[in-house]
């Protein structure tokens, strides 16, 4: 089959390997129908990702038909149309039971497997294990496009944004960063019944994006943002400030835009540490929240994606196909200036 | 009336001011029977707190009887015995109609204004304003000895330690710093069912009272100290680790403590920034929480207290009468050379 | 002053009566702008009320201007524009504190007490006791009709409804009876994510209305009912039942509709014992909550309303001036033939 | 094998039967060491479980060792010692994923089959499927005696009555009924730091258990019950009462006793209707909760027995062998009048 194979800092290549298939009973197979970009795969080509090593096909989300399944998956049969999600989990160990897979012991301590630990989705066909706890039936008249984000940007601006920083109705909330992650975010904060969403970025486009995805106002980056979002609540600050980029500035800004009794969630993937104002923040009754996400918001999602509240298909703003998938990488590594959010990627 | 008077870094002085008098219709005056010192008096004379100036009456914390009521009190009359709380509230502000009046807006956007923002409760007399949603009536059977500390100290360890760090039945917890606010979480951890409960600290004395305020294990501060508490779970470290000290490297050690989906719990109060490794704790799905306390437990630490479930009064090492005030002050800045928690002061 | 005054079973008259004044220093007197009617009005007039005795001014819903302020209170002032609700609460006592005032221990072991136990809102002038713990600024821009179902059938609808009944993202919400309260159900199911919302009624303008409202779907009541219900979901019917009439059979109702695990959150008021097929709800593993209504949510619903989130001014189909006080009975008394949902009645 | 086989109502026998095998990849086959009686197995030999035939090996308790483990089961081995649950559970279906396995659809719609709609643990052997979602390892210092009633009885009064019940610290709790299952919500009270509890029973011997178990108070049941309860609160009532009997009678004394706001959480099975006084009760903001337990608080509760704060063991006041079945189930068919809690049967 053919597949996206990392070979080391900046080095990849689609390329034939032999096809995957099930190892383990609790093992399916599927077909992969529709896989996308993730800003992680960027990262582990800079070689920032330790784990990944030379031949490890890349990619954790997809939607897809099983093609084979082991003798102990009772859940799911060949023919199926189902979402694989950007993390495996045993739905048994501690963390699993207390719906965090994110840290999955089972699977490996983390969650996060495909494309990282083991091979992934970019490929004609992906090995998924665990299959029973953690894929995903798409319903009937759920379409591809509408599907493939809940694999991993959507919940993630969801779970470890929305969820992590306890948007309660009524609130106020400021996204730092509206990338696919932060826009996520974004579409979701109405769930739970927000009063106005700021969002903040330094790309113009991202920002209209913000207000069609449901941001009731938008502020540029830089110096003034703190004053314009102070000026767009009564002065103290919003509820729940979501950071969706990784920077220390961000973080702070994030930080610095929050209420007494607030909450900061970090969304974003750090590479260094962050000095934290403790001397000014202890006294203002905040939390600071962080994690990877944990997918197990899907059903939830796709609930809300097929009765048409969340318009989740909006992220994908370019589609290819599987003999495009450099162009896809090449469009996507320069997604802001791209006008890009999210690539649409079909087998076909 | 006589009270200890501040008059700029270092220099205090227990003298005579005129008589405390009700100045507002919710206004109510207290005479002091017992007070006491908190760390936070000490942070005052070294002149690290900027807010309180030359001639502020000192202190935070009392028991004592009601002498006077201002014409719209209704919950209080004369002759009462009541507990008067760090925190001063309105009752009426968003912040305190949702708990939260360590921010109430109406007394000064900081609920701590007693030997603050006003005069406090190291005096004969102290005028405690919005006295009906401030104060606390102190059951008949609960003596002055075991109300005090439920004044600050108490709450302070058990709503910024045990209630943000979310404690629950069967979880491990560490509280790094066993002084009086550490000390305070140990008591109180009981009350969520924690399973195993490890207090860390570099003074024996105080590791000793740890283990006999309820803390199962006692781990000597250090380097080896992280190592020491993942022995003591199961390799990944506890729930809950709270922060009862106040510098970048006991947070730091806290936030080394906790496992995967757990919850550090900052209550020390800090002077300078903390370097956090975001970069390795994004990942980690954890919660770093911190805040003034806002005193809303004390109806339920008196009721605990009153039915014998909390022993407060073991807070209490050293008794002192109002014209041992200096000495009192001696002992306190040298508690842990001192053997010294808290000092119980009494007007006679 | 004009006032609506109870004579009696059956007994009402629009009659002149001695000004409403300033009696405690809390205390502050609204001029009433704009009222409304409650079917809790109805009641009272149907002798279903013993505590309403002959003499009572009626009413406990009310936009006003303020016109005196007791001297203890701080939060408002002459000139005001104020929603007064029909909860009155202290704001001290343990049921205060703990955001539960429908059970306010002071002003008389129940929170409403406007138009049942002191005179009410259908007058030219009202007395409101704790004015500074009770009343809510109305924000400039919200109209009186967009306030005025904010003092009791909104929050009722929500907290009785929406907030006990745990409703979450994704959820499918049943609403049995959609008046005035099931409908303001219907309208704040939205704040909590809620994917499906199935009105139920006999009534078609108000099953129209419901959908105009929100509700994905309308229900004709009957024999069917049920069947219907569980076609719209899984088979195993909703998350959540709200029962918004208060009779044996709707309550039975909205239990056969829940699915297990679910909550049958109980609006209508009942005036005889239910007989609960506890042999069989007993291993479902559902939940049934009950109560008056709080109306400490008001702040999050102004806050949606202002911010356009809820058209709650929809709510009032008919409006009156005071000199048409008893044509607005009359209207109201027959709501349903009247295509009424809830009158608005202004002083003009 | 030899096991204890229902033969219709009234009728049961000690019999061989043919061994317990894997049948499905996921089973396992558990030798049982330890099982004991619940009071669902007398409900079944009185007729009252229809969906129990003829041929039927009853019990859903054990402690037992791995025998034998089906190929896909991942998470134990031959010779492990497990306990096994009243509830087996697939770990997947929306109920599992949920925390909610005792409507596990994937197993039959109710996560209790063993010795129900399967051959049960009253045998030297038992198959138990979903086994790496189902079992629980026992650590190595828990004997056989304290895990046993970890299976069913202490779970049920701890989920379906303190955790359903949403005891917290500070309450105060009754619980009408001190068999097994309400000294098991007796023995858990402490975990959510009640302050007072209070155990309603006719039976002397059991009201004296309750005291050893933690209750701080005990009230002979009868007309004077709710009087008593009431003085020994404020007079309000206690916060949550747990009815652990399942008649009409008791839940109406449970519902009796509670304040408003408070919970009122059944986990007795009721075989008939109940009246419910809602015309008084609708007002009062209470809740009322019931269900079947989910088995999913054993993790938390092996914790408290392995450290100490449980003495789950002391519910086991007689001991037999496997050839003392019919005797066994002869002590507990009276238990009150034999002074009898659970019986401990060991396979020896």
């Amino acid at each position: 089959m053919k597949a996206m194979v990392y070979h080391g800092p900046g080095e990849k290549s689609w390329q034939d390997v032999p096809d995957a298939k099930v190892q383990d009973p609790t093992d399916v197979v599927v077909r992969v129908d529709t896989t996308t970009l993730c800003g992680t795969d960027l990262h582990i080509l800079h070689g920032d990702v330790a784990a990944v090593t030379d031949g490890r096909i890349l990619g954790h989300e997809a939607v897809g038909t099983v093609v084979e399944v082991g003798s102990a998956v009772t859940g799911f049969a060949v023919g199926d149309r189902v979402l694989v999600p950007a993390i495996t989990k045993c739905g048994r160990c501690t963390f699993c039971q207390r719906g965090m897979p994110s840290h999955c012991q089972t699977v490996g301590g983390i969650g996060w497997i495909l494309g990282h630990l083991i091979d992934g989705t970019q490929a004609e066909l992906v090995r998924v294990p665990y299959a029973d706890t953690s894929l995903y039936t798409v319903p009937a008249h759920v379409t591809n496009e509408q599907a493939i984000f809940l694999a991993d940007s959507l919940p993630t601006g969801y779970e470890v944004g929305v969820l992590a920083g306890q948007v309660r109705p009524g609130n106020t909330v400021a996204v730092v960063g509206a990338g696919a992650v932060g826009l996520s975010a974004v579409l979701t904060t109405g769930l739970w019944g927000a009063s106005k969403v700021i969002a903040i970025d330094t790309n113009k486009f991202r920002l209209e994006k913000s207000i069609e995805f449901g941001a009731t106002d938008s502020v540029e980056a830089g110096p003034d943002a703190r004053a314009d979002v102070l000026a767009l609540t009564d002065g103290l600050g919003v509820d729940v400030a979501i950071e969706a980029v990784g920077y220390p500035e961000t973080l702070l800004l994030a930080a610095s835009l929050v209420r007494p009794g607030g909450t900061i969630a970090n969304v974003g993937v750090h590479g260094v540490p962050v000095e934290l104002p403790m001397h000014e923040m202890w006294i203002q009754n905040v939390t600071l929240t962080m994690g990877l996400v944990d997918t197990v918001s899907i059903p939830t999602l796709l609930t809300m994606v097929a009765s048409g509240k969340i318009p989740a298909e909006k992220m994908g703003t370019h589609t290819f196909t599987y003999d495009q998938m450099d162009q896809a990488y090449d469009v996507f590594a320069n997604a802001a200036s791209n006008l890009a959010l999210k690539m649409v990627i079909n087998q076909g």
